[in-house]
């Protein structure tokens, strides 16, 4: 992605410096901060307080933070202990957990003297990966784009739910890539995004749009059905965080509701995510761990008061119970298919698309 | 309701001083703050601003602010001046439109002379009527909860939407007040309350429930879903802003959502609301009117500051484009009941309760 014409990825590797340069996104849209990560507690506070968010960027992320704790400590408790720590932040994506057995898998047999460069060499493949995997499901995107556009000329409307773009992986996004590929590809796309509550990432949706360019509009989240009833959607992509092995979604809670409105008003509904987001070994979406969020999260509210300043506010009385579930569990029949860079399947036939995982 | 052990209305009527008091609702939950209303200008605001919201509180203030309008200049086409202005506050809440008719059909064929004290008359008995229907179908609500509560004994999960309570009534409320009357019944009951993007009437619902001690808790508009799924909704009951001769309902935006979910998990799915909120000359869900407010509510988002002061914060950067409809439309095959103040229906069934319509 380009940043006032730079080109740009959310995360920068320094690994002669043993640390990294993430964005605090939980100062977006209002500000471009850079946050520097140089110790594991550093690394698992912004995956937990979300200065990183999105499933892939939490992976990377988590690798980088496993590279960063071995530059001081490259003993096999130490790789444990970063790695349990790491993997505790946050229960529901599962491209935590995949990266750091990844990373674990590598660097366990290894001699603790060789870890160290061997974690920063794995977590960059891990990073360059997530690019090109990313890039590969913006063209599977696009050739679904395509043949919507097809049957309907016209603008194309697509409406996604959360931050499933650039900011939520290390570049291009998963349900946003095919949104910026169709956009660089001459496509007239417009896109409707759902403010996400209560953590308002579509906040950060709607800003990585307006860099690149991209027509968008920001609405409530519950107005997705009168949009849909009302014929202004043409189809709904969003990404995830943890695909079960029978095409269940676990993803931000409220897709399911979109889900449901796309089944109702015959939109299609698409997930996109890379492989790091599927889960073979659960089988459905009943038996993914749901994040259950402090409740301040919805207390206060965040802003600019008068000065300009990032501020927040109390929303609510102090003492009014809150329940605040971060994803929900979007089933199968719900969901037209699944893109990944493999390419687009329906969601009960994952394993056409790796038939190494058919007996799984 | 209640108010700190005061039996109190949301709407005090001084007819020899020709003017009204209401709660400025834009100001809760933070202060309970009274208002007068002594013009027709002000009156109009009031509705407009969402000082006073909810259709029936919305049909008695229009009732009032003729009165109030008719004090200063009681002619006809002042009469028709008022009404004018008064029916152009707001689209779809049909309560506005059915008080302001039934006004000026009864004060129409009078004398000037005999208008303003025929006009405070009938406002007042608007608002009588309207506390009695709420009374009724609290009464009707409260028999089918006991029914639900017959079959899965334990404390009853009822979900609503928007704000329906006292607050948008003269008193009791319409989805609320069955669950007033449960809890006076002593049926243990517990509410979530949905949050109610952009404008955050769940707020206002959490503040009511907490005025009579009814035990709820706040969630976001997405996490309807998930509740559903995970078996913790037992009832999802809202008012209506209009409902068409075939049963279709407009409401707050967002209750679409609510009812696609309550279908997929067998919850039933309950409409409470008067006479008035009924338009059996409008055929259909497809010919009421959605209202489509200003991005501003979406762009501010309001609380107490660190002084304890209301402020507001500019949640959005400025440029940012919005679309922000305040209604949508759930179809009847979705909605299990409606239930008035002369009982419970299917939807498709209004006729059997109200057979003076049957041939409209």
């Amino acid at each position: 992605m380009n940043i006032n014409g730079t080109p740009t990825r959310t995360l920068r590797a320094h690994p002669g410096q043993r640390l990294i340069d993430i964005i605090d996104q939980t100062r977006l849209p209002h500000a471009l901060h850079w946050l520097r990560v140089a110790t594991l507690d550093e690394a698992a506070h912004a995956i937990r307080a979300m200065q990183v968010r999105g499933a892939p960027l939490i992976g990377a992320t988590a690798a980088y933070g496993l590279a960063i704790a071995l530059s001081s400590d490259a003993s096999n408790t130490h790789l444990q202990h970063a790695a349990e720590v790491l993997r505790s932040t946050r229960p529901t994506a599962v491209n935590l957990h995949w990266a750091l057995a990844r990373m674990e898998s590598l660097l366990q047999p290894l001699a603790a003297e060789q870890r160290c460069a061997a974690a920063w060499l794995e977590a960059g493949a891990i990073a360059e990966e997530d690019v090109l995997q990313n890039a590969a499901i913006g063209q599977h995107g696009l050739a679904i784009f395509r043949q919507i556009r097809h049957r309907q000329p016209g603008t194309l409307n697509i409406m996604t739910h959360c931050n499933a773009g650039w900011l939520a992986t290390v570049d291009w996004g998963t349900a946003l890539s095919p949104v910026y590929a169709a956009h660089d590809a001459g496509l007239a796309v417009h896109v409707w995004v759902s403010e996400t509550r209560p953590r308002n990432q579509g906040l950060l949706t709607a800003w990585e749009l307006a860099q690149h360019g991209v027509p968008h509009t920001l609405i409530a989240d519950n107005a997705a059905g009168i949009l849909m009833r009302s014929g202004h959607v043409d189809a709904v992509i969003v990404g995830a965080d943890r695909i079960a092995a029978n095409g269940d979604v676990a993803n931000k809670v409220g897709t399911y509701l979109k889900a449901l409105s796309c089944a109702d008003n015959n939109v299609p509904f698409y997930v996109a995510a890379p492989r790091s987001t599927l889960d073979f070994a659960c089988p459905d979406g009943a038996s993914i761990p749901i994040e259950e969020r402090e409740a301040d999260e919805f207390r206060r509210v965040h802003g600019l008061d008068a000065h300009g300043a990032l501020s927040a506010l109390q929303q609510l009385p102090v003492g009014e119970a809150v329940a605040n579930p971060a994803f929900d569990v979007t089933p199968a029949r719900l969901v037209t298919a699944i893109i990944t860079e493999r390419g687009a399947c329906p969601p009960d036939q994952l394993t056409t698309l790796y038939p190494e995982h058919a007996d799984a």
